[in-house]
């Protein structure tokens, strides 16, 4: 069995059923319900108890149920031809340079996490036209100056 | 000229002076400064009052302070080598299925704009080291069914 | 089941009954012959009524009629091989600075949404060769000058 | 001498004139401003008299004038990353199949020339927003069935 | 069924009972072998009557004659690693600019069409080793320039 | 100096003199205009007599006259934006496979050399349009079955 | 059936037997072990009598045996991921300008044919660590100088 | 100035003077060699005094000083060509499948910092010849479940 | 069979018995985990000793029991999509000339071995968070001057 | 400065000196004529004596002198489009299969080495037409089984 095989079946079954994703992750729970459409479509780990609750749900095999607990191969295929998707990579792709120069300001060298990051999804009303509205937070990793025997702090703020 | 030489001349002055971005962003004004650093950085147009001030500020000529009012070409090489670019990526990589099915079931079919859109990044303190928070909103834009001659609506809400 | 093979088999029943994408567009209907022939194709979505009909026609089951409903995962494989294809990607190639530069200039800072747009494509006769005639119209889109303190304009026309 | 210089100074003497391409195509005249445009920004030929306007139009040099007449390497970098040429893009990625389907059956086997078409670019005024408004026409070309002995027609319509 | 599958069994078939293309195209006949070979290996659409020779000729059902007659998703992955037409591709690569150039200066501005083009391909006895030889011949399509007032030609001749 | 460089200023004094590619290769003659544009191009060598040629006619330093000697490092960029070139990559991306079938079943296995090749390029009037006759003729090469122990021949013939 | 299932195939068998390619090659014989294990992995041609020893010693069927006489679809994916595979297309990568500028001063202007060409690889003892010994000869191929009134030879030695 | 103009001149410098990394590193310190090349190559930053020393001993101009103080644009083009660095790009492709299912076996959902990492690279005394030892950490980041109800750990250990 | 067959296989059966990594590691033993577990994953071979362990431990047939025993066609896709080996990806991108240039100041021209290697990974206890900690060692191997009349050392030391 | 300028410079002194590649590699000497070659056109190295006896005979300055006794960052752009280098890459695309497949049959579990390894080319002499011949030898180099408990042998022989 593959991961994929796996996705197909539970996508087979929510259109079977005629469930909503908020339905799933309602039933689901516990974690945000990007985590748990990102895991039932092959990209996120669900923590025992999840999986478990997953498996009920979709009345899935006890091996099933197994994948689901385990870290999959993440990662789709870039460029996105999807336009929904594409959009955020265009973001990224327009804003890139403009982002690194504010963080790097602020915080100094270092990232913003994209594996201790949350982010939420929300429709914002707006007599223009409903918005969709993200909040995303990632801790930021300072760039370790390793080696150092100099006490040079781990990151470069402003005055570094 | 272009458009390279002319970021190239501005990063050359903001180091000479020891400007922050901060300073920069405040002294033009009128709009985010993820728009000022992206247009000083090659990747947006300033409207003719800011790329007067951008002028005046860095001192440029007549000729530079019209390319500023210009629209650039936009975009930069993906994959983003850079890590602190990449991460911004990868998240995409990595959750564009479930922010499509989320988002898709919430507005119906459609895209969140990448051009109506507006992204704010802040610091929030936190004791086990800082977080980068972004808050980003884009107007929701549902795909047109043209050629309709029977009332359907321009967007599938769920019940569509 | 994957789109693909829902795909395959609307093709395999359009083969056997000699249907024309004419008949099967008309029987449909409601909506652009492009948009339905796009869903049939697995490119678009039928909203609830237009894919009731589609299943009714091909004989679809109850689930493959509920995909038909569902948003695809959009865009094929570029550039692309078949001429027929290519020289429209040909067009965007060649073309596409001057498109940006008259765009633009007509309508400011902004795209044509790939969104809310419509196509039409029809035979032009004409006694060199008949010509394909393809009218298309989308919305103008202007970029958002967000963080915006000074009541510049959302996008930036000829005097912005 | 290479294009790409000339189209720099080309840009340099807009810029520095404030001429907008409605006022440098007026003067040049003669053919759509598409390919007038294009053959400033190196995608398109002038013929000589249209060449010899717009080097008294930009104050060109003898060979300038020439390179201005010669046909130069056409193409430009693919994918876009500018947002406004992209959406273009991505377009024919979502919607070629449905294009081919719909021409092939109403053409025959064949294709829209990319060579002997036409194009014009409008502004439509909507009380929703203004759209692009884009007329299209290409020149119909049948695939030749060569060595033919049988009298079939050069292409297929539907009864071919 | 997809064109991969029929192209297959026809070559199941060929090989099951050693026939040489030579025959096969001889048996169908009406057009070039370089066509019928290119439609039964998935690249070409044959006509009504020639679909239903083929069809006789290797014992296909009735779809599968269909699926022949249709306009197929042509071309193949490039660059080619196979030898013998890498060899032609390499022709392209290394000709092309000198090509480009002498056929512009005979013709003006314009292609030489891949779709109204037919090729012959023969054996050349040379008593230093055999010969391919290749005879093509493509119309010329001048590129058109449009929106002219002014009775320029539509392709530039040495004149133009 | 780099071969780019030498390049452009032929052309440059091309231009200048107004020269044709038929007035050069005349000029410097001895053999096919395909090669003498081809080397004036970059992509191939002149022999010395033949370079000693093309350095009078263009008023060449006696290092660019030995450059023009020396074989270049050959191929461009592909696939080829230009649509002129495209069109011959095309053939060979749609016509590969037929054409690949059809060579070996009239030689065996091998391949027509690029190499050992020769081309036409000729205007053919014809009153639907001219076209373009091009002539090739590549000498065949088989594999070669070598560690021969039992008088196979180099290549397969259909009998082999 | 395809050659990839074919190749398959064979290699169950020589699983399951235990067989070496030493053997393998014994038995079939006639030409270089490099050809029958290339043959036998689907990127050459067995002769017809080779491929029927190939037949029996794996009890293939009739078809299974055509297909092995028939020319593959040559080459694998590129860059090879395989480590014993890359440090071959590293050893092209490095050292191809050297090669290239040695065997065209030795040679004149051709290539070092790769069809026309054989390979013996062996073991060469070594108290360091014995040794792969590799003897390649091809045969050199001269660029014809086509179209050529004056004599000069088909390629350019050292004094050409 | 661009950074890649900063590293050639210091590279200049260093071959002008036959300085050694190693003389360099020194005396420049407080930080891990590898971080001092990087930096001086253009792939990292030094903190304001090692950025001093280092202007001094090169004799930097201020803003070179400035420069070297900025965090660069970072990562180098992919698959490296050079064999030092390709074999490393190796190890991960090769090996990076069992790395993960270690890693995670170990530590749970999540991934080693490329950030919060240090490395320190030695040589290893070897009768058969020295090896280059290589010793890394990187901080261990679990994946974040967010919008975690239940006090789900934010990694899954084995038990999770 | 093939490899990604067995592999599948192997993960069903580890997921069914809930076996770590660390208990199949355990039982085959002899070697290190990671090269187990890359032979599991169809990257490295088993000796036979260890085959046949492997193949008790899984149940497998002979055949799978000597497929292991098979040297794989090595390599994954690049660049990694997945986070985890992503991250070490960015190492070699980052980091790749810093280490280029301390290597071969320390050894001189060569390359660290990616065959001649072993690598530890290991869990390094840490108040501020575990990390992961890994130790390689890889044989240098020098450049062969070959062709060396002058007793010139193999690889170039500082002082070569 | 550099290697591309050293390379040219280099180049345009042979043309202005009318030098072959044998004059210059036998004024050096020491080594291969492929090291010497492959060093001039900055792939490889030259130790100190040799870079001296370059420096001379070029007339090189102090600095140019050291870079040549740099090691370069090595590798050129693949595919390569020069027809005499592609040959070499198309026999690893077409051969790699089988070579890997002789070479671990004999050797073992490993690769053949590209740094520790030779190449001779030469002239080989025949009526059909000269051949190159080229002699390579490379260290095998077996993979490592480390953590090895069991005395198993760093590479698998047949019976391993």
């Amino acid at each position: 069995m593959i991961r994929e095989e796996l996705t197909e079946k539970i996508l087979d079954i929510k259109r079977e059923k005629d469930w909503t994703w908020k339905y799933i992750t309602d039933e689901i729970g516990g974690i945000s319900p990007v985590l748990i459409v990102g895991a039932l479509l092959g990209q996120m780990k669900l923590v025992k108890p999840l999986a478990a609750k997953a498996a009920a749900l979709f009345g899935l095999s006890s091996n099933e149920e197994k994948m689901l607990n385990e870290v999959p191969y993440r990662g789709t295929a870039m460029p996105p031809t999807d336009p929904l998707i594409y959009r955020f990579y265009e973001m990224v792709m327009v804003n890139g340079p403009a982002w690194k120069a504010l963080i790097e300001e602020e915080f100094g060298d270092g990232i913003m996490s994209a594996i201790d990051f949350n982010i939420e999804i929300e429709r914002e009303a707006n007599p223009k036209g409903d918005r969709v509205k993200i909040a995303m937070s990632g801790k930021f990793l300072p760039y370790k100056y390793y080696g150092n025997e100099q006490g040079i702090p781990d990151y470069g703020l402003k005055e570094a």
